[in-house]
């Protein structure tokens, strides 16, 4: 499936505008019986959503209703459909950017695709408003993954100028259960202060940046994934792309193997602990395209959010002639700390649906009731 | 659809194993009428195969034969089944590989994928001669694609430590026609002897390299993708990542928007020509998922060959011990640009299949006949 | 796709439950620019809702709220959800069926496919409820073909022992606005009272009856459909059995050419008005799976309403032993004059998506704006 | 998936001409280490194939050469590609048909699908001979179920004018294994030679017949289908419409429905043998879309054979006017006996399909190596 389908067996159909009535989520092929962990989904929609100086001044509760699918807090079986209510919503922010698309924005690609009837306020359906479903989606998810000892974590490697180390493989449950508890997503608590004063700085000059996430899969067993279009990288990237301000991503060494010889990239095999393993992870866990044992471990590339408030050049649609924008509102200085849920859901999204196609639905079903 | 089959309304289903008796696809959804240019596809098909030092001693003809779907070398419209015959196979040199699995090949997670009933022989299903038929079938995509204007090149921005410049934006017509007339993807001539010398002092030292390609799409309008999970960037990654040794993808600035700030990345709108571009293009010509109208550029990066002479460690898979292999049999010192024209024609599939969702199979229909 | 989402480029996804907040769709793959005919879509709601005392005595109003993917009252291209609220629901009719499920009814197989979670009251996911966002869906597709002078008119052909006449195809398009005029759809209109007065004596013996619908297509050109999977019989009738107490479709002839002789059956082609025509139309205008131009013809089984009020047998699921049971609550005598726009909508939906694979989006798009 | 795929975790795709090099199949999704029956195989091979004075005189070897996914007899879990060669193609009996279709055929509305450019000889890609493929790949999932204790069979209920009794429920296993041992699909073995005396007699006469075939399907477990798109009903009908001269279908009492009362047609839940059973099966075993344990039972109508050598009124293309037309070559006076094992292959595709969705591929598994 694609367009606003993911998935196969677990298929999760996005929809809403930003400044509709609400954004939603279409869950479907979900297992009946898993008691829905709503400190977990709160959490990550937490994590999503702006907060403090370095985000946006619209606030939202963000709290997703359950249309269907759900009974007593717990998947029926049933096509699982959530609308998270837009509040707050003040269209006028956003009037003039069909005339004048933003740079770097949908708003010139989307009125070309949708033919100038998109409703383009706030971002319409490009908003990053649209990830609060999939964010609340992907904690569902999560969940299921967690009971099956698969647990995923994502942290900021690089913001701008700063970067943290990498995660350590050799501790690698420790690192994203850290992590995953805290609200800012670093490993090296002392980074926290340091990106936020950046983001902090650069939202001061009306500008914004962007950086890279570093994403683990822990407890991923081998075997997972097909040698063509579903690779583990296929799916993981197809998913992964579609979170707004992402523009690259790499498995393991990624773009580094560019400079390795295959001497130095290759990854020996060793039996440590009686198991199959390898020395070294230069392939982020993935080889032909399928789970090899070790964790699964990707970057992606969060581009710094377009919407800023230094005067830009543009174009005046009607008049056919360039002009200049400043645009107004509320606007993120930077997205990657809020992307990084959305990355943990995208991921999460991807693995159950490929367990799914392996085990079936059953392997899931009723077990958490 | 997934697994072995790309594409929504015009599909790709790649099938076979390297030392069985052929390897092959069946495209769907092809418009009937078309007269296919078996000098496209012999080139491309050229492009692909093994050819002197730098490559493989393996040599095969590669001539697509087709089963059905294709009259009188026009398209029917029935599904265009073609088979390449494996010739020339030696399943000696591959024995063995199932106890001791090769270092960063899939012969391990595909062991525990296909639970050790897979054909091990050659790589089996993961070989890269699959890419053939997936070569031949966008050979196809390609011809429907330069039929409207589209043109699709790839040359090797880096090889280890050589680089070379960059696709020239500005006159990209002209550099999209220089690659495509040259069997070596360069753009800068003088690169292609100090490229080949690189790769043969590899070979000579049983080693192997990687590298960067660099992709660009000239031609493409505007309005062609999805904001969500059929973003250009979803759709290309997918297609991609089943690419063998592709480790990582980056959409224009891609990893180098980490440092950049939003005033630096975002590309202003301006009329030229009266017409709406960009000033820059460090979005790679896609905004919101969607093409804006500027050429389509990423970079791939192909690790380098995980099959080399020198001796490894692995594992005896039937002892559960550690032990080394030294691989035997025919191999690439580099698969970069063997990888140009499967990157041409994955590239050509998703972009053929998207516009076919636009304008329906009847857009392309008959006109070439 | 399949589960609860039907079409390829234009996808309907089915959700909620009977006796849950919502029913409601989200339909994908929608041109842009399209005014919605409102007064069709009401009517066609109406025409799927309880009325009289032919009918269910639950009541509501349907009225289709637009969450997202319509704006100003026309369609943006993104995706469009609609949820019809659940009103005057009445949980305590159905208390208990769990435990004794319902004769005929998806009680008992929904409990093992759900494992216990499913929501039954009011039959849940199951419920004919779940028609009135079809039928919703259904009435944009409607427009969309009428458009293009494509109509779609279902009439009670067979209403237990009452039978009226069969589509006059000599008159088609006459017939079609004929019973679509109508709220009770009856070609001859003394049929009306007569089958009224049979569901009011079902009902007051507290029983059901079924009978048939007759579908005719008017204005389809020749040349859609496929000859496999997507056969237009194949396509039509996967939707056509979605609808609850479908149990059987034939296409022109159906089952009567059993039997025929091939020299009785065969439609030979004539010319007329200058066009390729058929004779005959045995076949329902439909060879090889492929329409021909000449109307396509179908006819539905309706079973009785298995809900009756009649003491039944059934069993205790909690004790394992036989039991009986006397459903309360309120339901329908008979089903089939309130399947006939369900069945129009998923002709409609089948219909417009194979068109838009043929044409593309575009073919349809902005059109109506 | 649809057009030439069927299904959705296991797909089997068709392709070929009849006049063609071959048809084939690609069979993807397939468990590994199944160890291929192929006495089973053959046995549905040989009755599909034409033999003896009821069938044409074209016959062909049909044994399929495995291309990919199979080693040593097993499959390997990759795409499973199988040629079947065309041989005794005589391609002179078909020319000219395009100039003067068929009545009843594809001929016509193929011609339009394709805008000319298919292959008419022998009818192409609409030949029966694309079933031979169909019933080699539900060969393989017939097998996959019966090592899971469920069995399928279809026998003659009708030919034209003859029937045979309906498949006893209260022995049902018996009467499909009496079936399955039959060369020609009779329950009560006297039909068969009146049966075929009927076929003679219609071949005599230069007509056809056509008849009903009756499915059963001995120990499906409840809970398998969906409510909506995926209703077992839905996936069966859209299989079975894409089998050549398949005009309807009817699950349980069908068709007959129309003329009871709820209160005969619903059928009570019983205890019995300790487990939950229905007294009566009127619904076919499928109740809301889904398995409720009792047999599935589902009738066919095979019309009769369009090719036959009665002159025929038609119309010539070119000419555009009126002509007859007097088909020579090879034809089948019925084709119904050859359908049965079709029917029998798509039944056990869709159901090995749907019990794969709900227990994935590693239930099947490597079983039986």
């Amino acid at each position: 499936m694609s367009r606003n389908t993911l998935g196969k067996n677990l298929t999760v159909t996005i929809f809403g505008e930003s400044h509709g009535p609400a954004v939603g989520a279409v869950i479907d092929g979900l297992p009946s019986g898993i008691r829905i962990d709503m400190d977990l989904m709160t959490e990550q929609m937490n994590r999503r959503k702006a907060a403090g100086k370095i985000s946006t001044a619209r606030h939202e509760k963000d709290l997703p209703e359950f249309i269907s699918g759900v009974k007593d807090g717990i998947t029926e079986g049933t096509p699982l459909t959530l609308l998270i209510r837009n509040e707050n919503v003040r269209r006028s922010d956003y009037a003039g950017h069909l005339k004048t698309p933003r740079p770097s924005h949908a708003d010139y690609s989307g009125h070309i695709r949708y033919g100038g009837y998109e409703d383009a306020s706030g971002g319409g359906h490009f908003s990053g408003r649209l990830t609060a479903p999939l964010t609340a989606a992907g904690a569902i998810c999560l969940q299921m993954l967690r009971d099956k000892g698969i647990l995923i974590g994502t942290h900021i490697r690089r913001l701008h100028g700063i970067e943290e180390r990498h995660f350590d493989e050799t501790d690698l449950l420790n690192d994203i259960q850290t992590v995953n508890s805290r609200h800012f997503a670093v490993l090296q608590e002392e980074k926290e202060a340091e990106m936020k004063a950046l983001i902090e700085q650069a939202a001061a000059g009306k500008d914004s940046v962007g950086g890279i996430l570093e994403t683990a899969v822990y407890g991923l067993e081998a075997g997972i994934g097909e040698p063509m279009f579903d690779s583990l990288e296929s799916r993981i990237s197809q998913a992964v792309f579609s979170v707004p301000a992402v523009k690259g991503i790499q498995f393991g060494s990624g773009f580094a193997f560019a400079g390795m010889y295959g001497s130095e990239a290759n990854d020996p095999f060793v039996i440590r602990d009686g198991k199959v393993q390898t020395e070294t992870n230069h392939n982020g866990g993935i080889n032909g395209g399928i789970s090899n044992g070790m964790p699964v471990v990707f970057e992606t590339v969060i581009k710094p959010t377009p919407s800023i408030g230094i005067r830009q050049r543009t174009v005046d649609l009607d008049k056919n002639e360039n002009t200049t924008i400043e645009i107004g509102g509320r606007h993120d200085p930077a997205i990657i700390h809020r992307a990084r849920p959305v990355i943990d859901a995208v991921t999460a999204i991807v693995l159950a649906d490929l367990l799914m196609e392996k085990y079936g639905r059953a392997w899931f079903e009723g077990e958490n009731a």
